[in-house]
Parts: C-alpha cells; structure tokens; sequence
C-alpha cells in the first residue's frame, strides 16, 4: 500500500509530503520546488483560463530538469492542480489539459456530487487518460460516493483541523482516515491510496498520519510559511506568529462573507485565524458593517492581519507547529526526517526492543 | 519517554490504553478489568461520599488478585478516580482517599484554573503522596496553566474529536499533543508524560497517538461498547451502530440542557449522536418544550435511544469504528495487538526496508 504513490509518480522519494493547492499561495515556484524536493506540488486552478494555461508553463519550465525527467512519463507535467469545482468551468480545466497534462487534478467541492463524475471523465478524456484523479472529501458518506461517481486514483481525507476551507461538520483525520479505510475494504478497494490532510504540520504528525495508515500527508497550512508563497507578509507573519491552533483559530464562513464570495456549496465553512472579524461578529456586527470595514482596511498593507486586523488569514490547528519562514525544500526534508525518527522511535519502543513487555 | 508510565504504574503491560472515567459507565468491573488486562481503569468520582468509598472498596477487591498485588505497591488501588471539579466537592475525595488510596486522581474542568492547586495538593496531602495527579486539558495554555498549579505527574491532553465533555473550542490530538509538548520542552519538562485523548478508537489511532509522541492514549467512548460498561442498552446499540463519526455526532450544550445541568464552565461543551431532540433544537424549539420531551421519553426503555429518540448519546467521532460488544479485556488486547502491527508495518515501510527510498 504505501509504495502505491511512487508506483504513481515516480519522482517521489517521499511518502510524506504533498502540497495543498491553495488559490494565491500556490505559486508556480513553490509547486515545482515541492516536486523538486521528491514531494508533490500544487497549483490551484482557478477560473481563468490564460491563467491556467500560462501557470502550467512556467510550472512546465521550472521542473524541467534531467533528475525529474528522467523519472516522469514523458508530456506529463510532475505537478497537480486543484479545483474547487463549484466556481469553475470543466471546459477551463480541459482546454489547458489537453495542451499541457498535469499529473493530477484535485476535485474538491463540486455544486453537486453527480459534478465528479463529469469532471474525472472529462479530464481523463482531455489528457487520454495521463492525468490522474484525485478526489477530497471530509466523511466517509462523500468518500464511498466519490469512488462510485470519479473513480479516483487517490482520495484525500480532509479532517477537522485543516485551514481554509472544508466541511463545516467533520472528524479529524484520528478517526476519519481508519473509518475511510474501512470502508474501502468493504468496498474491495484497500488498494486505494488514501491521503491525510488536516492539522498535518511537522513530522510528528506526518508520522502519525502514516501509522494511522495513510499512504501519504498533505500540508497546506506549512507551506503558507514556505519562501515561496504568494501570500501578503501580514499572512505569513500571523502564520508563524500564532500558538494554540485550536483556540486561535475557529471554522466559520466570516471569511466568504467578507470577501463577499457567493457560490460555496452550504456545507462549507472556512478555518482561519480569530481577528477583529470575528470579534465584532461576536458581539452583533452586522455583515455590511464588517464588510465595509474589512474593505476600508484592505489598503492598510501587512498591518491589516494580525488580532485587531480584517483581512483573511486562513490557517489549520497546527499554525502553533510552525515558526519559521524556510523554502519550500527544506519543509519537504524536515517533515520527512522528523517523520522517519519519529516512525523508528515509536517502532523501537514498542515492536523491536522488548516487543512483549512494550505493547 | 515511552518507559515512564511502566515506571510510574508497575502493572501496566500496555502504553496503550487507558479508560476514561465516565460517570455511570465506568462500573467498578469496567475499571478493575482494564487494569487487569494490563491498562489503567478509572471510575467516576461522583458527588456522594459514600458512593464513591464503597466503589472503591469494591474496585480493590477486584483488583485484589496475586498477579497484580505482586506489582502494586502496597495500599494502593491500581485503578484511577476522575473527578469533574467543578460539581465536586475536594472534602468527598479526600475523605475516601484517607481511607482507600487509588493509583491516580484524574482532575478535569475546574470553576477556576486556581481550583486544581488546591485539588492536587488535598489529594496527595490526603494519601501521603500515594495518588497521582493527572490534569485533563484542551488547549496549550491549559496545558501551561496546569502544569504551573498542580504539577501533575501525567497531562491527558483532549483533542475535539472526544465523546463526552470537552472544550468547545479545540484542535484535534494531531496538532494539540505536539504543540503541547513543544511548550512543555520550552518548559524543560519534556519529561512529563502526556497522554492523548479523543479520537482514539482502534489500534490504528492508538499507533497514530504514540507515533504523534503521547506516552500512552485514553479511550472513552471504545469502552462505552465493553460488556462491563454501565450504560443503557439502547445507548451501547447507537455505539454499535452509528457510522461516520464526524457527521453523526456534534459538540452542543444540549445535552447538559436537556438533561438540566448546571454548572459547567462556559468553555466547555460535549460530543453526542444527533437525535431528535438536535433536529428539533435546529428547527427552532424551544428548550422547555425539547426538554418536557425528553423526559417523557425517559420511561421508553431502549427505544428512546436513536436517531429519532431524545435520550443522551454521548459519543466520540471514533464511534464508526466501534461494531460490536465485548469485554474489556479483549478490547485492550486487540488495541494493543492493532497498534503494534500498524508500528511495525510503517516501520519496516519507511524506516527499516530501504530506509533512503521509503521516507
């Protein structure tokens, strides 16, 4: 089972890291420099069609080297991209595609489940077959459905702690993945590879995801602090600032309303940082009057996040992990060292030093 | 690390498991048979002074076996008492204990953080130092704050996934418990074991738990489905049933509402099955008339508990794990056996079979 993803991409050497596709931060840099590090790099769709088609050339340029070409399918570009198949057309995606071929596209959120379907065949169809399908879902209702509807290659199991957005009802990973992969065995179908994804910060948890029999860990919230990504400093600043994930931050749609974002299917919210947004909110503010005043600061530069700022900051419970700015590379080999000693620790302890009297 | 329980619990064959004390549910069977099985049982501390000496008498005959004796020292009962203290008085505990002194006082959700100094110094002055103290907690600043007043000997740090009481506002054991024990570093008290609650529901996120670095992991609502478990039949048969954990329970103070309790610190709230008396909640009754139902129901028998009864069900997101009934003891022994398998499967995956490819 875990040897399943390099089977699938070849250039992995590293079971533990995939980066979230993430609207914004997901730079072309910061995708290719995953999969340069033998991750696997992100870049969000949008809704855009010259975006997505540029995007993917220059993510094309950047991994063109002979270390990962050597390990590639040849026409298939060693990244993904990520859909939030509510606000975007299938004909965007597969314009783009049938040009340049990711090796994944990652459906997240569709207007109607019936929508995965569609989607998986048509980008199938617009890159004969070279790209792969992935699939998110939060329970283990939309796990079962989207094996019947996509066919996925790969699905990610979103749990409660992850930043931005996801359902607004969920477990954490601690019990959704084991309960997924459960039902994929009554499904005949333990050999789908299933990945964690929420509050997955260090190699701690990265260890824990993979004992708890994930194939893989996706981070999202980590690489907000990676160089490379294209958030405002104010964002980045508060993502390394911030402690006590589970108190500073809080799952809400404040932040769609903000933004003034309409189209979220209802059982969607968003995680992100506790500011003056919410407080207000707390006590009464009415949506205009924090739109208007959230609007009034956007121009206030980095100053504008922060506990008495408004502007968005999307983070996961495991913002209090992360303390540092760092490329992209040195994340992806540290959460895979800090894994591996974790893993040969516990196996240490508990299996191979005195099995009996240990577990 | 992983040695210190061993160390502080003589009897213990397992880091695995330990039983979270549950008002009702936690019989003196319950608790005796997870000790003897190698884990650490608790009981409920309760409010009645008379209740809660004679229950422990009954725990110490159980536990009084030649087997355990051999390991325990002398006068102390090898189980646990967990006290809410909030709606307890200390003079109930220290009284019992003077008299019968258990393994450990596990103390939980005070009025005011200043109540646990109070507690952890009564109790040890009470038993001459023979109990532990153990301090529930849900966020790092708890955590801080506990470590600070009542120097515990074991922080149990609960994640949002837990069945029962719990913070309102909280991330899950996979950010929570390596945040914490960050700050517990920072501290320089690394060495204090920190034992990971919610969630935790097989021996995959037992695995996951000690892989993340919890010295042992606490399980509540498994063994709310133990043969011994004080608790309803219609409750145990929703334990069993119930799937997708993350959408078939919810964190609400309807509970402590229908139910008319009062008392609980604002923060706190409790993970439950959705039942009707939820639906109707959602659809705008009025708590008088939710709760005039839910007395009514109470005299229904088993068939008051359900997706359309409006009996409590308190349940962690785990409960889709849980599929049948058994006793105690061979809950521990497959937990146990699971977890050690997934160790060592990630083990030799990532670390020993071709340690540079697989991580």
């Amino acid at each position: 089972m875990a040897h399943t993803l390099t089977k699938l991409y070849p250039w992995l050497t590293s079971h533990v890291v995939v980066y979230a596709p993430m609207l914004g931060a997901a730079t072309p840099a910061l995708a290719a420099n995953v999969t340069k590090a033998g991750g696997l790099g992100f870049i969000a769709g949008g809704t855009k069609l010259d975006a997505l088609e540029a995007t993917l050339r220059q993510v094309s340029e950047l991994t063109r080297i002979p270390a990962l070409q050597a390990k590639t399918t040849k026409d298939v570009i060693p990244i993904g991209v990520g859909f939030q198949l509510w606000g975007v057309q299938l004909s965007v995606a597969t314009l783009a595609f049938a040009k340049l071929a990711p090796a994944v596209a990652w459906l997240f959120a569709p207007a109607k489940s019936a929508d995965l379907a569609e989607w998986a065949q048509g980008i199938r169809h617009a890159t004969g077959g070279k790209t792969h399908i992935w699939v998110q879902v939060g329970t283990v209702a939309e796990a079962r459905s989207a094996v019947h509807l996509a066919k996925p290659d790969v699905l990610v199991v979103q749990g409660s702690d992850a930043g931005g957005h996801g359902l607004s009802q969920s477990a954490s990973v601690m019990s959704l993945v084991p309960e997924v992969m459960d039902m994929l065995d009554s499904l005949g179908r333990s050999d789908l590879p299933v990945l964690a994804a929420g509050g997955i910060t260090d190699g701690r948890s990265a260890a824990g995801a993979l004992a708890l029999g994930a194939s893989g860990i996706v981070m999202g919230t980590r690489f907000l602090a990676a160089q490379e990504a294209g958030i405002a400093r104010g964002w980045q600043n508060e993502i390394t600032r911030l402690t006590d994930g589970g108190v500073s931050t809080t799952r809400s749609t404040l932040c769609d309303r903000l933004k003034e974002t309409k189209g979220w299917p209802a059982c969607y919210d968003g995680r992100a940082a506790i500011n003056q947004g919410h407080k207000d909110e707390k006590v009464g503010m009415a949506d205009s009057e924090n739109v208007a005043l959230y609007k009034g600061e956007a121009t206030s530069g980095d100053s504008a996040w922060g506990p008495h700022g408004r502007m968005v900051t999307y983070a996961g419970t495991g913002v209090g992990l992360i303390r540092d700015v760092k490329p992209a590379a040195a994340i992806v080999e540290e959460v895979r060292s800090q894994a591996r000693e974790c893993l040969k620790r516990v196996a240490d302890t508990y299996v191979y030093d005195k099995p009996a009297a240990r577990l």
